[in-house]
């Protein structure tokens, strides 16, 4: 193996910690640093040899850190963070407002093509593994319809919303797909179906020791946007199963693909995915493509890139000549 | 939308008449005409307007196709065909020889680049789709473990295997992936598997009138290499029901990667495929990545790819602008 790929973190929560994880799980990449607008002296890293630093000395790594790993947010860090650090590093984010991404994109392209860099954006699931099976999916089978379900997956809206009803002291919210819309998409029946009627919602909630079971119950189902369209289960638990049963954050889905080919014959499409841990899978899949943008750069490309754009062979740690010889 | 792909078919077996079925379907590519071994004449297709040419008349429509689709077997047409017509076309077939794909790719690799064509190959779902998804899953999954279960599928192999047994008169034989290996995989506890602890596999059989059933199912159960270490049913049937049940050629199958992120968080990747008809879904994406076989050429690229070597957004007939707005 020749030299390491270095890579930095930037952002300590749960995205960076599974960044942290995930790079140490390789055998071609080196983790050069995590930067927080934290004090480093204040942040707590799990493993001690985690060198840590305030982002702002980020820029003083220029040469020294291969890809930056951008584990902010998307709501306010990632807009302003992409196309500052694609102006001094290969980037890798996971940028997820769907609605958007056009103009992310064109941001993090001027950025990186000023600079000679590559940042790849909307890197993880859904933005990316599932936008990607929706593609091919659809490439291939030119009749054809495609469904997204999520779940089963802790839902952080959702979760919200129920805390703030009123005698609720704690709960999580579960969406899970429905398993008859499931068998009627996997059928090929290609059904017309709503988000709602894709989705079931299962919500445990911790009550006040005076609450009214019934109006919460009541309260939660009836809620616009968030339940009143949907099938809502809501289940009353203690503060201990809480903790015990809850304290994860699981999530996962499905990408089917209903197609049609010749006469009548039906073919059938399925990615899914089914994780204990979303922010680790996340970061999971941001390393994994901090490979590509690190080759991409090396070979002399420049700009902002998605999923769409980058072959397998990139990500994957082997060679080429492996690739063919041991998974074609 | 600008000039159609222009796109030839060689060979005019059952993946050749899904390729006509998939280019027809598609709206950015035209069907240049079927080349076959056998006289034009006496070859029968579907659909009169598709033109019909002898094998020996390819080479006079250099310029005039764009990517030509072979459709032969991968036993004897395609080690010959591949190079051959990879010197006067961009090219895709799914050669699937898995030991000698290696020398495969460096013959085609040698024709293709000489010509400065494209040619893809081993395209199809196995090798295809399935090594790409082991790819991705082991990528992003540092630690894991890739497991391949194929069926339910009609096997020709077993098939062939059943029909010579003494006493049979026809038959068909499916291999079916174990539910309980596939529940074990998908719990993610990484299990040893065998190719027949994963597989249980299903005859169905129409007797010669005066056979003895018990005699035929012991010596399939038994059959050395193709039936004696997997879980195996035997069920005898009439000729009208294997005509009526037994005609099609469904197959499919999953890849799970089972991996391990952080303290002991399962994830779980699954790609699966379930198709009616094996040969139409192949040819589709055959006919899909034509397209990437015309645009990689178009940019100036030349020589053996294979899926692992080529981005999704150059199967899709969407623009990136497209791709990124409606499918990311």
């Amino acid at each position: 193996m020749i030299d390491k790929i270095k890579v930095g973190i930037i952002g300590y929560g749960n995205l960076g910690k599974g960044a942290v994880e995930g790079i140490k799980a390789t055998e071609d990449m080196e983790l050069v640093g995590v930067f927080s607008r934290r004090d480093p002296k204040n942040l707590v890293v799990e493993d001690e040899s985690i060198k840590k630093f305030h982002v702002d000395e980020a820029k003083d790594f220029v040469g020294k850190i291969d890809v930056m790993l951008l584990c902010g947010g998307s709501a306010t860090d990632l807009p302003e963070q992409t196309p500052e650090f694609a102006r001094l590093f290969n980037t890798v984010d996971s940028y997820d407002t769907h609605a958007k991404i056009p103009e992310f994109y064109q941001a993090a392209n001027e950025a990186a093509k000023a600079s000679e860099h590559i940042a790849i954006i909307s890197v993880g699931w859904d933005p990316g593994l599932f936008s990607i099976n929706r593609v091919i999916g659809e490439a291939i089978l030119s009749k054809s319809e495609t469904y997204t379900f999520w779940g089963k997956g802790l839902s952080q809206g959702h979760s919200d919303a129920v805390r703030r009803v009123n005698g609720v002291k704690d709960g999580v919210q579960y969406t899970i797909p429905s398993d008859e819309a499931i068998e009627k998409v996997r059928s090929g029946s290609n059904p017309e179906l709503s988000t709602s009627d894709k989705h079931n919602r299962v919500c445990y909630i911790v009550p006040e020791d005076s609450a009214d079971k019934n109006k919460i119950e009541n309260e939660i189902k009836t809620m616009p946007n968030y339940f009143v369209d949907y099938n809502t289960e809501v289940h009353f638990i203690t503060e201990e199963e809480l903790k015990r049963d809850h304290s994860k954050a699981p999530h996962g889905g499905f990408v089917i693909t209903g197609g049609e080919t010749g006469e009548n014959n039906k073919q059938i499409y399925e990615f899914s995915l089914n994780l204990d841990s979303n922010p680790e899978f996340t970061s999971s899949v941001m390393v994994a493509y901090a490979r590509a943008a690190y080759r991409l750069n090396k070979e002399g490309q420049s700009g902002a890139k998605t999923l769409f754009d980058i072959a397998p062979s990139y990500i994957s740690p082997k060679t080429n000549e492996e690739l063919r010889r041991d998974y074609l």
